[in-house]
């Protein structure tokens, strides 16, 4: 395709002169994301509105090239990064306003750039909020909270993106702009469109704004901590947990590498000595949360925990989810590469997967620390390894490969929150039948017949390699 | 087609003799349901198994007839009624068996003919419980609550059926049989298939089993009731319960002439004089129950209510639900015609849906009782009439009509947990833009080629007629 000719100027009319670069460096930079994925686009075009979005998909159409959307870019599985040539990134992260606040109605409606974070402070004075928060809650946005249909720590409680999605403007793959949803809470006037979408990672169309319910604040939030001597103890504690109807609103796990990574990261966190620590938070109203927290220290207790803690005040249970938090910037600093899983298993099977963890660490000889939303049975892996040196690098694959199979002989999944993008693209086949496959792509070719909006996502095309394996072994 | 020569054999062949039958009262018995249309099936076949609705399904392919699968027959919106001729109502009820309770997951999978209750009566002494709850749940089956996204009472807290449907068993309209969904809380490996299976009205495929997650039935439930002047200021009401965070299980409100049938109804229920009655109930803790249902009973004081009164224990509760779900049956027996609207808007609108309801009322000089889910905006009014009288009738269906557009007005829908079935097809496109439509049929085309599965669903066939006023006017 004529990019420098004919397609450039083409896209700078629609968006302005600025708002396009192809300059190599910038091109390196749209080439990753927070995976370890690499693609080239051809070139990247910043949007300010739908009308633009909608025209640079007709542009796309009338020259053949195809769009990914793109928001902070912190997607881990290569959702944001070109699987073929003639790619247009086009990043919608300037499209970060709040288009509507109806406090009468408990709906925000939102661009698809806003930051998870920036909404939520946006809120809080309302005294609301918007309950999924992704750990990358300071970067992610809800675009890609939208494509991805990202849980976070609250998921446990409140569910993911998906329930709190109330309505659409989708930019189809013809450039025909949509609405889609109501704002009835309950709303069944033919088929869920919104459900499809979320989480169709951006095959379907370019979402440009999103009617969101939100949720007013409670209360009290506060956490206690048990610290367990083992992983797989912890696993069982919060199936306990769950199961005596605590509700709680995070259940949290970190494990003794992450701890000890997150301890030199703060420089002055300290844990106790343990295997895992589980985090569990209740929200509500104050003399309940007070009353459940302090049944929660004693079923610690019960349950084996060697140590216990309470965080009986905002500040102190601020201190601990700044740890959690640390955690995935604590452990890439361990070593130069660092990959995050995504792996989810019946809550039964969560104690099981991580000693599959150890083992698949133990085989291949590949680092392994992990944390997770334990209370949904998802748990994020970080594989940890040096990607320049060969021989680590394709027994840290055969470690990912490994992962994902102990995940799906436990009767789960290779993706809770994360999505398949083009780096899970091999283990699709391997969790659904073929007729489900079909299905999938009928319903991306009744979408968008020409494969425009990210091709080589969700779904292969035709020629390119899945296997992550081909390479290295 | 053949049926009497060729099909009725060939089912009986797949069912069994005793299981295919197509006597005139069968049909005329299976050409109704709950709602005021009527269609003819050809015949009327009860499966056993999976296996017997895929081959129904294949012989549907082979012989060129139509499908519509049926529960209960409790769908108020035609929706397990034939649209046009040629047509098969295969029964799902017998299919009633629970496959598997997982209580180590706290999973549920159940076969599509179970009806709701007995779920929850079997669930009860394993300390759990299915939350979505229709005021139909004595008779609705699983299948239909799938089929539809059914509601119910505590969707205010816990959503609706599609937020409890973790995977599902479905034939596909050729046949296939597949599976879909994960046993994982947390599950993004592809499209959202069974978001959009949920809802879809039997058009998408037949579900043949469901895996659902269920919840630790909590400690108590208690209820306090508000009776107000006007259902405008029980509608004012509930948005601000919502709003101060009370996190009720039920929020429901019944108008004065529906309290007036169900007083007449049950012979011994008397309630105060009053406009309206809100009901919330507060599911949790017993003491924090307790302390939040004092606190609702000053709100409802500050909130103007007339009266309040406050069912401390599980039996008073009970009664206070019976009446609450007595509410449709009492109503039908005032009149030979009830028909039950679903209209639904957002909570600020709804204390002007109530005005909007009388003044369609007098207009038309149709009999309106209205009672509904207040706290998720969703109403339903029970218009009363003689359909035997042509000129009643016609008003009746003005009147529908009219109540039909007052929603969209207010920015709602015609249906919150219903569906469309086919008596509002109509509605369909004053409700979607044209290329939301397109892609509902592209979606409908993709799944259903040959269109075997409940044709003239959701999506009209050429030549129906969905205008309901055209026969009247």
């Amino acid at each position: 395709l004529d990019w420098n000719g004919t397609i450039i100027p083409e896209l700078k009319e629609i968006v302005g002169e600025e708002n396009v670069v192809n300059h190599i460096i910038d091109l390196y930079v749209y080439s990753r994301d927070a995976s370890i994925d690499t693609g080239w686009p051809a070139a990247v075009a910043f949007a300010n509105t739908t009308d633009e979005v909608s025209k640079i998909v007709k542009l796309a159409n009338k020259h053949g090239f195809s769009i990914i959307p793109r928001g902070a870019g912190s997607n881990v599985c290569g959702g944001v990064i070109p699987a073929k040539g003639d790619c247009l990134i086009l990043v919608l992260a300037r499209m970060n306003k709040v288009v509507n606040l109806d406090l009468e109605n408990f709906i925000v409606t939102v661009e698809p750039g806003i930051v998870c974070l920036d909404l939520n402070t946006y809120l809080a004075p309302h005294g609301f909020y918007f309950p999924p928060d992704p750990a990358s809650d300071k970067a992610c946005t809800l675009g890609g909270m939208i494509n991805n249909n990202s849980g976070g720590i609250r998921a446990v409680k409140y569910g993911v993106t998906e329930n709190w999605v109330m309505g659409l403007e989708v930019v189809l793959s013809d450039g025909t702009i949509i609405n889609i949803g109501n704002k009835a809470i309950k709303y069944v006037c033919g088929y869920d469109l919104v459900s499809l979408f979320v989480g169709s990672e951006g095959t379907l169309g370019i979402v440009t704004k999103a009617m969101l319910k939100i949720q007013p604040l409670p209360e009290i939030r506060l956490v206690a901590s048990g610290y367990f001597n083992s992983a797989f103890e912890a696993g069982k504690c919060v199936r306990e947990i769950i199961r005596r109807g605590f509700d709680p609103s995070g259940t949290e796990i970190m494990d003794y590498k992450t701890l000890k990574a997150v301890e030199e990261y703060s420089g002055k966190v300290k844990f106790p000595e343990c295997g895992a620590v589980v985090l569990v938070e209740l929200d509500g109203n104050k003399d309940d949360v007070e009353m459940r927290l302090d049944r929660l220290d004693l079923a610690f207790k019960e349950m084996g925990a060697i140590e216990t803690a309470v965080a009986r005040d905002a500040k102190t249970c601020e201190e601990v989810w700044a740890a959690r938090k640390a955690a995935f910037p604590a452990l890439t600093l361990r070593r130069p590469t660092a990959r995050m899983e995504d792996v989810s298993v019946p809550l039964e099977n969560l104690p099981v997967m991580f000693q599959k963890i150890d083992e698949v660490s133990a085989k291949n000889g590949i680092e392994i620390a992990t944390f997770g939303h334990a209370g949904d049975g998802n748990l994020h892996p970080i594989l940890l390894w040096d990607e320049r040196d060969p021989d680590q690098h394709r027994r840290a694959l055969q470690t990912l490969v490994d992962l994902w199979h102990a995940a799906i002989d436990l009767e789960g999944t290779v993706t809770g929150e994360h999505g398949i993008g083009v780096s899970k693209l091999m283990m699709m086949p391997v969790e659904h039948e073929a007729a489900v496959l079909e299905l999938t792509k009928k319903i991306k070719h009744a979408f968008d017949p020409n494969n425009v909006l990210c091709p080589g996502h969700v779904i292969p095309i035709p020629g390119q390699r899945i296997d992550i394996l081909e390479d290295v072994s």
